[in-house]
Formats: C-alpha cells, sequence, structure tokens
C-alpha cells in the first residue's frame, strides 16, 4: 500500500464523528468492545463493531484478546504522521498568512 | 450544519489523494481550473472539476470569477481548525506517550 492510499484510508476513517469519539474514548486508556459498545447507547452492538473494523484496518486501532475480552488500543502514530507530514504544515501556513494579512491591515 | 458534521466533511474531502495534491498546489498562489485541470493530465477534466466541488462543499476551496475563468483559491482555515481542535491534540498525547514509553525503557 503507498503512502498516500494510507493517508486516504486514515482520513477516511476520521471523517466520522462515531469513529472520532471512539478514539477520543480510548486516549486515556485500552477499553474493552463491551465497555465501547455501552459508550454508544444510541447505537447497535454491530453498529459499533463496524466502525471498530474501519479503525482497525487504518492502523488506527489494534486489538488484543484476554480470554473472552478484546481490548481495544489506540495507536496514534498514524494521527501524528498526517499531522507532522501534511495538516501540521498547511495550519502553519493559513497561520502565517493570516498574520501577513493582519500586518498588511495595520500598515494601512 | 453541527461543528461534527463540519468536521466530517473536511476529514472526508481529505481522504482523496488528488483533492489533498489540489490543496498542495493552491498552496502558494491560486488557480485557475484550467491549469489546475493541466496539474492532473491523467485524469480527465470533469474528474478534477468533481473533486474541485468536493473542496469547495468542505469549505477548503473558494472559487471566484473573473471574466471567463475560474479562479481557485485555498481556504486552509478548516485544516487549521481540526488541526487545533482534533488532530494537534492527539498527536501531542502520542508523542508524550512515546516520551514516557523511552523513559520507562531507559529506567530499566
Amino acid at each position: 500500500m503507498s503512502i498516500h492510499e494510507e493517508y486516504d484510508r486514515v482520513f477516511k476513517a476520521l471523517s466520522s464523528h462515531v469513529r472520532r469519539q471512539i478514539l477520543d474514548d480510548l486516549k486515556d486508556q485500552p477499553l474493552t468492545t463491551g465497555t465501547l459498545c455501552g459508550n454508544f447507547a444510541h447505537l447497535d452492538r454491530c453498529t459499533v463493531m463496524q466502525h471498530l473494523k474501519v479503525l482497525e484496518d487504518a492502523g488506527l486501532v489494534v486489538a488484543e484478546r484476554r480470554g473472552r475480552e478484546r481490548w481495544n488500543h489506540l495507536n496514534a502514530m498514524p494521527i501524528q504522521d498526517i499531522h507532522d507530514r501534511w495538516i501540521g504544515p498547511h495550519a502553519a501556513a493559513a497561520t502565517a498568512r493570516l498574520a501577513r494579512f493582519k500586518q498588511a491591515v495595520e500598515a494601512r
């Protein structure tokens, strides 16, 4: 898989509020699939599992089996990657553009 | 449109390599649709226009008509927004986790 396809997959995985919420929930600690499903009481278990699968395919969640439980761990490295290589530089350029604009307005 | 839906739309727009490339091309200067289509010689004009439409709907590109030409401007504010509110904090947490891990390994 090329780096472009990897990034496509990560951005696609992040394009759902439910999936971003799952990652937020996993930020401080791994959680079992049961707990995660409980956090999304308005969604049926099957839907949450499908979202988890998309996150796993994008490398954002790593699952670990312990007995009958499935523990879901956040892997934030792909997020850091798109941050460092794409989002960060664009955000910095936006900030710099805004600063230049402010200077130009003030210099009038 | 809620903030969640807005973010969904921005991440979705960024989930295509061609669309990220268009934004990269617009980073330093606005370009006409004709020039952009020329930059993607392997794609037909109609496909590039569809990608531009997705970027426009996500607020990432603002089009300006000058006579018969259509100039496309990058609007990086939505990128800065997802950077500041979502990507940045997750990337920072990943860096902090890695630093703690390194410390733990070195303390052994």
